[in-house]
């Protein structure tokens, strides 16, 4: 019997490698305080005893500092929180490495299953043993990961129940944006409390859509973008072999379309959708299949029939007409018992024609049937339409497919369309963390154990300048705070950390931008990234994202 | 603008390893005469130029020994058949590279498109500019591929004519069982025409189903069930850290179940359904369902409600009674211009269950809407259904879901069956060759060279020996009439290489057998393969499959 792959085997004794600030004794540099980037008075009033902290670097100790240090052994918590990112196990990794060396007394708890491990009391401690099993691997099955809300203050309390029982003074929770948001909310109570509990966040998700001025990029997003360009950098070779089909592929990445966009500098799609551009410039459906059908035509012209198109998966939620569509449908569906009564797929799709307004039936007739089906059939336990669910490179597809019939017809296109569909986005989150993942979130984790010796609450540990060689990275803490703003969620005000979306004036857009053209047109732009190298030349297997790199361009 | 990524570009620079005796002077060294597997009267009959035709080996030349050599200058025309697979562009290479080695005015010609390049006289001849730009890269883009059948003697006859035209004295055919099968009909007819054109085969094909005594493997199949491998580990990873999702994995692969059971071996899924067994059994849908079902209720149990299950894309053709409802359904739909006139989904669907047989009606009613409707709707051409567009991985979602629904209301399961699905093929086909694809494929294409150079023609090139260290590879030629017989094709008797198909007592299949219960039903044996690697320990960069090692294992 096997257990483990050779890579697996091999991979466990990789050595991250850290910015040298971290690797002896360090000493922390405290900034100017800081503020929140938007409805500063609010979040102040909101996060009385968080707000207004300054910023954090660790620094080598000089003669004279005091290094950070822990003067009693410590007991810190970890939880795992939404969905997995390649790196999680390595912040773990780096925590405890960071607090054992702190003190070998020092312990780590992981809670189980996600943040319900701190309500429900469901907890491991980690040992070497276990810590060595995860060493530089993918996936979150160290403790588990769970999506559970840390919102009520029933909760929280519950948690300062089993920190007590166990003795633990700080948590750390690896999550995104929501998570981070819940993070800073829990650093308030507990502070407000005084119930001795410190909380420290860390910058996770494949989205990407967790950055900003004090955070360069969330982990994961590297790894799990590089997966995908290694599947569309082989299927970008076989389309271009075999030059008979259109490959529609669509990628993970929620709302935002950074994966999108950081799979299309690394591969050079023949078209790559943004939703923030769809939605700056208001755009129908029926314009991006025209938008599509543009890029299709011009190649038939020179007689390649062949091609693929990136579509982030959230773009559905960002084109207007379809947004107002999915809001009518979940409100005249949600707990709608004659509608579930109605026997047969015409009367059904009757029935829902007859209630909407003329705009969003209009819409509705135009989709494709399977399409137009699934918007009233898969419904979450609210009665809204799961719009993750939605088959959206499909609904491309037959739209397109009926567009070129009727040009074909016109005689204004001649070439051939047969396609191929692709989703992937369970491919990615839990690939074995490329080197730069490994030792980002290893750094990451030892950051983490640097902010909770120092005895800070409600920062987001942060490592930067991450275009330059590890050992160059700054490593330090940011006040969750800094980062929020008040958002209408659920029809609540509520202060929340701001989700990063494309920036339409950013240079991984721009680049993206000046270049379509030409990797739409010619014979064949493509690149073909392959797959995750961990050994090899450094410009094989050290290198960060390409949106890392041109937002990090002078 | 960037052209390639850093991987191709290091690519480019690796240098194939060769078995030492195709490193020097080259001898050959003649066999015995051979038969064919199997009606060696008749294929005898078929192929009296090139029937029983000695085994070939290449050793390093001896004192005494005259080496391989070509007197004059030559000319080769090689063609890439049929389906994409890794390694591709490396045959080329290595037979561009030997050519030359041989006598640098040797020239090398690529027929574009696949045969049918031969046949319409599509061309181009091959440089080391163009050579280098493709050493070590996946994709058959080089001089393209395509899937004519060369069968016709009007076709033989056009491909004298261009070789006479550019000076052409050998073809080199690089394809699968098919291709070779042609290759061998091309060899007999040219040398029975006596035109002084030998024809050279090379075993390529991703299915893995091009081996027997003589082939050990088809080239590409390393490398795609690597690719695949190293996605469904990620997707096990990703079930084991969230814990909520079933995931149904279909596989590229054709008829055979090489790729799944390879990707089994490397991956050890919960689930990894095999086509000839299904068959061997007689089992029916119901009993591969039955069979899933028992491996989610058994996990259910001990709440591990997830899992992954590999599917082989030829599975329905694996089904009798499957097999006979789509012949009664090719029968009934072909050409029926009353049934394309029927009006909506409903009547349709009428119609043919009035038309089928009451076995076909009761398995047609079973399956699911979508399913059943697909099977009427989507035709190839000749009327037929396309088995391979079939997403047999929804189908047998649908029929576990209402499986368990019914085991539910009776009280025998009780957990929460969610899924995921996903097709893999296209992701693997292009992937840049593994070393050990790299390295045998360019060993291919210089045994080809070998064997023109001695003159040789029906002669497949074979590198045995692929378990050990590429310098004791064997390299040589084997008739290829020796791996046919006669099988009955569309109705005609045709001498046919044989389709190797998953051997149910040999060792990959029986180290499934005796471990896919543990698999089943421990927490997790799951193995993580990762991408596939280039560099580092040789053990992670320089293996052969599971599959390879299992067969030749003492």
């Amino acid at each position: 019997m096997l257990n483990k792959s050779p890579l697996q085997i091999a991979r466990q004794s990789y050595l991250p490698k850290m910015p040298v600030a971290l690797l002896g004794h360090v000493a922390l540099r405290e900034g100017k305080s800081t503020e929140s980037v938007a409805d500063q008075a609010e979040i102040k009033r909101l996060f009385p005893n968080t707000y207004g902290m300054p910023f954090l670097s660790f620094e080598p100790a000089k003669k004279g500092d005091i290094p950070v240090h822990t003067e009693k052994p410590i007991r810190v918590g970890v939880i795992l929180s939404g969905g997995q990112a390649p790196g999680g196990h390595n912040v773990i990794c780096g925590l405890f490495d960071a607090l054992k060396k702190l003190n070998p007394d020092n312990q780590l708890y992981g809670f189980l299953g996600g943040p319900s491990g701190l309500v429900d009391h469901k907890y491991k401690l980690l040992t070497d043993q276990i810590i060595d099993e995860y060493r530089n691997t993918g996936g979150f099955d160290i403790i588990g990961s769970g999506r559970t809300k840390l919102e009520q203050p029933e909760q929280f309390d519950s948690g300062i129940e089993i920190c007590h029982e166990l003795g633990i003074s700080a948590i750390v929770i690896i999550g995104g944006d929501d998570s981070n948001t819940n993070a800073c909310v829990l650093a308030e109570y507990y502070r407000q409390k005084d119930c001795g509990i410190q909380v420290i966040g860390c910058p996770k998700t494949i989205d990407g859509d967790l950055k900003n001025e004090m955070i360069e990029t969330s982990f994961g997003f590297d790894t799990a973008c590089k997966t995908y360009s290694e599947l569309i950098g082989n299927i970008q070779r076989d389309a271009n072999s075999a030059k008979k089909y259109w490959h529609f592929i669509r990628l993970m990445g929620r709302s935002a379309s950074h994966i999108a966009l950081e799979c299309a500098l690394q591969s050079q799609p023949n078209v790559c959708i943004i939703s923030e551009e769809v939605q700056a410039n208001n755009m129908t459906l029926n314009d991006v299949v025209s938008e599509i059908c543009k890029v299709i035509v011009a190649r038939a012209e020179k007689g390649l029939n062949f091609g693929t198109i990136l579509i982030p998966e959230g773009l559905i939620e960002f084109i207007p007409a379809m947004k107002s569509l999915i809001q009518e449908l979940n409100d005249l569906l949600a707990n709608n018992d004659e509608f579930v009564a109605l026997e047969g797929d015409d009367i059904k799709r009757e029935y829902v024609k007859s209630a909407l307004s003329d705009e969003a039936r209009e819409l509705y007739r135009s989709l494709p049937r399977p399409i137009a089906k699934q918007l009233t059939m898969d419904r979450d336990p609210h009665g809204n339409v799961q719009v993750s669910l939605i088959e959206t490179e499909k609904l491309l597809i037959e739209m397109i497919r009926k567009r070129l019939a009727k040009m074909t017809a016109e005689g204004t296109y001649h070439g051939k369309f047969a396609t191929q569909n692709h989703f992937f986005g369970y491919e990615g989150r839990c690939a074995i963390p490329s080197n730069f993942d490994a030792d980002y979130t290893y750094s990451l984790g030892q950051t983490a154990a640097g902010l909770i010796a120092a005895g800070k609450t409600g920062y987001m540990a942060v490592v930067r300048n991450l275009t330059a060689p590890a050992a160059e990275w700054k490593a330090g803490g940011c006040p969750i705070t800094m980062m929020m703003n008040i958002e209408r969620r659920n029809g609540k005000a509520k202060p929340v950390i701001q989700k990063a979306l494309v920036d339409l004036n950013g240079r991984p857009f721009t680049y993206l931008k000046q270049n379509r053209e030409l990797w739409a047109n010619s014979d064949t732009s493509y690149i073909y990234p392959g797959p995750i190298q961990y050994y090899g030349p450094s410009e094989v297997c050290n290198q960060p994202t390409r949106t890392l790199k041109l937002e990090h361009e002078k």
